[in-house]
C-alpha cells in the first residue's frame, strides 16, 4: 500500500506542457497524472504514444467535468489562455500551476489573483503559483540563500537578461502576435527574479526602456523589438537593469547578478552546457544550452516535485500568487516604454502618475 | 493499466546503498523497488522510514529465497562482499548492478564474470554490469561522442584523476583497510574511463607508481597512501596518468583530458558546485561539491534508469562486464607498484612478465 | 649614434601623472621626459627622488615657457585645468596627450578641440588625442579587430561597464566635487568604447539614467551617485546600456560585450589579476586588479610608445580628438538624466530637442 | 647626467636571441645593449635594421676581445655552445645570464657552475643565472608567495606541464638532434619549478617515464618521443607529475599546480591569450598563444630589467645557479627512462643507485 499520489492534469501539450506531461509523468514519484488535455488532435497522438495510461480530452471543460478525481491542474496552454483556464480550475478547488506569464495584461492577471482569494474562503487548503521555473534553479536558490545570510550585505543593484538563441525560422515573428512582447515573454523572469531579491513588496518606481529591429523587422508590426534593454528604479534605493534577445548565436544566455553593499552574486555569467571544454586549433571551446528548457530542465523537475509536495503536505507555496501580476504589470510598463519611448512613473502605491495615463488606455492592454 | 515494471532488491544500504535505494525508488519510473537487504539493524529502519512499501531482510540470501518475483539486484554492500552477492544472484538467473569495484581482488572479480557467461548459457536475457557511474554521466558521455566523431583525432595521452576532500575525521584510514588501496578504490574510475577511451581491448604493457602519506601517515600499516601518481602504458602508443588523492582542501575534484593527435576534451578541469559565482573582498569564488555524489548524482539516476530499460528492453548493456575485471587488474598493479616501488610489465596478452611475479603472490593478492 | 627621441613633458603628478612620467621616463624607449611640473611641492620631492635627471616645475606656463626644446606635453593634471592647459600646450605647437576627460564641460571640451583646429593651420604635423587608456588594451583591440573582420556580423547592442572597488575612506565624496559625476567620470570609457565600436559618426538619440547611494549618501549633495544605471539609443540601430558603481567588493571590474546580428564578444567578463587560481576550503578562488591601474599597466604603456611614434613618425593618432567631445557630451546627458530622472533626447545631427533645453543651461553646465 | 648602464652583449640571434636583444634593447631601462654576435649573416643583418647602434660580430671570441667595456652576456645561443660561451665569459669576469638549458649533459652543465665559483674568487660580485623564464612570471611568483606565506600547508604534491603547440612542419624532429629529448628540452622549466616550489635542496629519489610518437615516428631516431609522461620521487615525502608534449591542437599549455596539505594553487589552468571571449554558433570560444614566447613575454622583460638591476646593485640573483644542473640531472634521468623503460633510483646525497649504472655511461651522455 503507497501513499496516496496528487491527481494531475495537463492544458496544453505544446513545447512546455509535453515537457510538464512527462515531468509529471515520470519524474515526480508523488504524483499521477491522470489526463491532458489539447485542442491539438496531433499533441494528443503524441500523449497518447507517450503518456502511457492518461487519458486525452480535445476540450478543457470536459476534462474538468469529467476527472472527478483530479486535484491539481498544470495550465501550460497558449498564453491567451492561461487565466481563463487556471480560474476554471481555481473555481473548482483545483491546485493551480501556471505558466508565466499569467496573461500579458495586468488586470487579467489580477483576475486570476481576485480567483484565487475568493476561492480560499471555500477551499482553504487550495494551492495557486505561477510557474517561475527560475525560482527552483538550484543556482538561483544557492544565490539566494547566500544573499539572505547577508554574505553580500543589503542588496542594491540587480541586473539579468533573457536572451534567446537566434531562431532564423522567423518563430519569433509569429510568436510575437501573442507573447506580449519580449519584454512581457522573456524578462518576465528576471522581473520576477528581482521582486524575489529585493523582496516581493518592492514598489516600482520608474521604468524606462529602448531597442532595436537588428535581425527581425517584421517585429515592429507587432509592436515588438528584438533586443531591447530596460532600467527599473525601485523605492527604498534598489535599480534594476534588464537585457533580453531573440539573437544569441551560442545559445541560451540567462545570466543575473545581483550587487549589495558588501558584495557580488553572479549567476550563469559564464554559461556552459556541461564539464566538457573542446581545445582545438581555433583556441578553447565549450558550448552552452541552445534552448531556455536545456538550461532549466533540473528547475521545471524540482518544481514539479514541490508543486505536488505542497499540495499533497498542504505547506506553504514557495512563493505567492501576487508577484505574478507584479511582474506582468512591470513587464507591460517595459514593453510600453520600449514602443512609446516614454519613462512611464510610478507613486509609492504603485499607481501611474504619468499624466499620458489619464487620456489613454495603456498600449499594452490593447494588444 | 500501466507497462510492466522491474522488480529491483538493494543488497547494502550504507552511503551507497541508500542512495540507490532512493533512485531506484523515486527516481525510475519503469522500476519497482520490492526489497532491500542490510546485516544493520539501524540501515533497515533507515529503509523503513524512507522507502514505503519496502520490505526489509537483515540477511541477503534470505531476501534471494523470499522474493519470488525479483527480477533485479543492486549489490551496494561492502566491497568484500560484492563478488559473493552478485554471484548468487547472477546463479538465480537476477539482472545485476554490481557497484564498483567487483572485488578488490582479479581472480575474485574474474570469478564474477566466469559466473555470469556460465548464466548464460541459462539465461541469455540476464544483464550483468559493474556501476562506474561515470559512464552515465553527460559530460563524459559528450566527451566521448565528440571523441568518437573525430574531433580530437586518435587519442592518445590520457589523464584522469579522483581526487577526495580531505577528511579529517580519519575515516579514509579505517576504510583502507578494505578499499584495497586508493589505485583500486579511487582510479578504477579513471582506469574505467581510459579502457572507455582508449577501447576496451587496450592491452596494459606497464604500471609505475610513487605516493606519500602527507596527512594520514597511518595509512602505511596498511599498505596504503594519501596521494598515489601512476603511469600506465598500453601496447598501441597509448599513455595514461592517473593521479588519486584524499587531500583536497575545495571538494570533490575529478577531471579527466583525453588528448588526440588533433585536439583535446577536457571534462570538470575547472569544476564548479552550480553556476553561481561569488565576488568578495578576497577575490571571485566558486564553490565545487564536497563529496563524489555531490558531483555525479545525476548520473547514477541515468545509470538506474538506463539498467532498467536494458533489463526490461532486453537492449545491450551500456558497457561490458570484462571491463570490470581488467580495470581490477589495472589498480591491483598500480597499488602494488606504490608499495614495492617495482615497474610491473605485461606482455601482449595481459600477462605479467616480470619475473617478481614468478616467486610471488602479487602483494594486492594477499591484502 | 642614436636616432632622435620625442622631448616629453608631463603636467601634473598625482596618481596618473606619476605612472605617465615612469612610462614615459622609463617604457618609452623612443621618448625623453625631460621635465615635469606639479604646483604640489611633496609631488615634485617625489619626482626629484624617481625622475633621475628630470627638471622639475611648480608651474605649468614656466616650464611651457623654459623648455625650449619641449616637443610633446601630457596632461595629466587635475581634471579642472586638463583643457587650459591642454590648450595652452596646442597653442606653441606642441603634441598633446590629455588625459581623459578633456573637461567635465562640453563647450570646455570642444574648445579644445577648436584650439588644435585653428593650429593645425600653423602646425600641420601637430598630433592632439585624449587619453581613453581602453583604446590601447590589447583584449580590446583584438576583440574590435574581430568585429571589424565580421565575426559578430553587424553590431548592434553595447552593454560595458566601469566599476572601482569599494573605497571606504570617503575618497570617492571628496572627489565627487570635481569628478563631473560618475558618468562622466567613470563611464567616459564606456561611452568611448561604444563610439569606437559602433563607429565614431554614431550620432546619440536618448540617453535615460537612473542610480542611488548605497553606501555614500554624502554624495547626493554634489549631485553624484555610488551606483548609476544608464541606456543610449543612437540613430541608425544601436543600443548600448552602462553600470557605473563605486562599491565593487572584489576590485576593478571593468567589463564590455559588443552583440552583433551573428555573434558576441565579452571583454573580461570573468576579470582576474593573472592565471593563479587558489583551491583552499571554501572553494576556489581568484584575486582581480583592486584598481584600474592594475587592469591596464600594460595599456598605458603602449599609449606611452604610440603616443610618442605618431609624433616622431607624423602618422595619424590611433583616433580621433573629437570623438572626446562627443563622449563628455553623452556622459553629462547620462549626469543629468540621473539628476533630473528625465530622459534627454537628440536629434539626426545630435542637437538637444528636449523642451526643458530651451529655457535653462542644462545641469552639468552649472556643476 | 644619468646613471651608469649596464653594457650587455647578446650571443646567438636566433629566436630567442632576438628577443632577447629586443628586450635589452628598447625594454631595460637600466641597460645598454652595445653589441651582439652571431655565426649567422642573416641575422647579423636583421640586428643592423633592427638594433640600432648595437655592433655586430659574426665571431663570439671576437665579441669579448673587442668589447672592452662590455660587462654582462645574455647567451641564446644554439644550446650545444650554451656552455662553452657561458664559461668564456665567466673566466673573463662578466655577468652572464645563460639561456636553459646550461647543456644537455649534466657534468657539462656543473662545469659551468664550477667555472663560476672558481671565477668568483677573482670577481666577488658576479652574476651568472640561468634563465629560468618562468621564475619571473608574475603568475608563479604570486603562487609562491601565498605558499610561502602558507596559504596551501605544507606542499607535497606537483603536477606542471610543458606542451608546445603541434608544428606540422618537421620541425621538432629536426631539433631533436640537439634539444636533449623533449623532458630536457620543455620539462626542464616544470623541473625547475618543482625544485623551486619543493625547495631548492630537495634531493630526488626516483623518476619514471613512458612516452609515445603519436604525430612524429621520426623523433625515434633521435630518441626522442613527442608525447611523454614522467613520475619523480624526493627525498622527504614528495612527489611530481610531469607532462611534455609537441602535439597540442590549441597553441601553448603550460599549466602547474602545488597542491599543500591545506589547499592547491593552480597557475595557467585555464589558458587565454587575452580577456576576450567569443560567442559564436559552434559556442563560447577563446583563444590561447600560440607559443611559449606568447605566454611569456612578459617574464622575459621582468628576467632582462631583474638580472640588470642585480648586477649594477650588486644584490642577490633571484635563485642559485646550481638548482639549472640539478633540473639538467633529473631531465636527463628522465629522458633515460623513456627511452630504457627502467625507473632510476637515486641515494640521499643524489648518486644513482641502479646497478645499470656501474657499467655504463647513461644513455643521455651520449646523445
Amino acid at each position: 500500500m503507497s501513499s496516496p499520489k496528487l491527481k494531475v492534469a495537463i492544458a496544453g501539450l505544446g513545447r512546455m506542457g509535453a515537457r510538464h506531461a512527462l515531468h509529471f509523468h515520470t519524474m515526480t514519484p508523488r504524483a499521477d497524472l491522470i489526463a491532458v488535455s489539447s485542442p491539438d488532435p496531433k499533441e494528443l497522438a503524441w500523449a497518447t504514444r507517450n503518456l502511457e495510461g492518461v487519458r486525452t480530452y480535445l476540450d478543457y471543460d470536459e476534462m474538468l467535468r469529467e476527472e472527478k478525481e483530479l486535484q491539481a491542474v498544470v495550465v501550460a496552454s497558449a498564453t491567451i489562455v492561461h487565466a481563463e483556464q487556471a480560474i476554471k480550475a481555481i473555481k473548482r478547488g483545483l491546485h493551480v500551476l501556471c505558466e508565466k506569464p499569467l496573461s500579458t495584461n495586468p488586470e487579467v492577471s489580477q483576475a486570476v489573483v481576485t480567483a484565487y482569494r475568493a476561492s480560499k474562503t471555500t477551499y482553504p487548503n487550495q494551492k495557486v503559483i505561477c510557474g517561475f521555473s527560475r525560482r527552483f534553479d538550484a543556482s538561483y536558490r544557492d544565490a539566494y540563500q547566500k544573499m539572505r545570510s547577508g554574505l553580500i550585505g543589503r542588496p542594491a543593484v540587480f541586473r539579468s537578461q533573457t536572451c534567446d538563441k537566434l531562431d532564423p525560422s522567423g518563430f519569433f515573428v509569429q510568436y510575437a502576435q501573442f507573447s506580449g512582447g519580449i519584454f512581457v515573454d522573456c524578462s518576465i523572469h528576471d522581473i520576477d527574479l528581482a521582486l524575489w531579491f529585493f523582496g516581493e513588496d518592492s514598489v516600482v518606481k520608474s521604468v524606462s526602456a529602448i531597442g532595436i529591429t537588428a535581425v527581425s523587422p517584421e517585429l515592429r508590426k507587432y509592436n515588438d523589438r528584438d533586443n531591447a534593454l530596460g532600467i527599473v528604479e525601485f523605492y527604498g534605493g534598489k535599480i534594476a537593469q534588464l537585457y533580453c534577445s531573440r539573437m544569441m548565436a551560442a545559445g541560451q544566455e540567462d545570466s543575473t547578478e545581483i550587487t549589495g553593499t558588501e558584495g557580488k552574486l553572479a549567476i550563469n555569467t559564464q554559461p556552459m552546457s556541461n564539464l566538457v571544454n573542446i581545445y582545438e586549433p581555433s583556441g578553447i571551446r565549450r558550448e552552452i544550452p541552445p534552448h531556455y528548457y536545456g538550461r532549466f530542465r533540473e528547475a521545471f523537475i524540482t518544481e514539479a516535485n514541490e508543486f505536488t509536495a505542497c499540495c499533497l503536505d498542504n505547506t506553504e507555496p514557495p512563493f505567492r500568487l501576487e508577484g505574478a501580476v507584479a511582474a506582468v504589470k512591470i513587464g507591460c510598463a517595459l514593453q510600453e516604454s520600449l514602443i512609446t519611448g516614454k519613462k512611464i512613473e510610478f507613486n509609492e502605491i504603485g499607481q501611474r502618475i504619468d499624466s499620458a495615463a489619464d487620456d489613454a488606455t495603456p498600449l499594452t492592454a490593447r494588444l
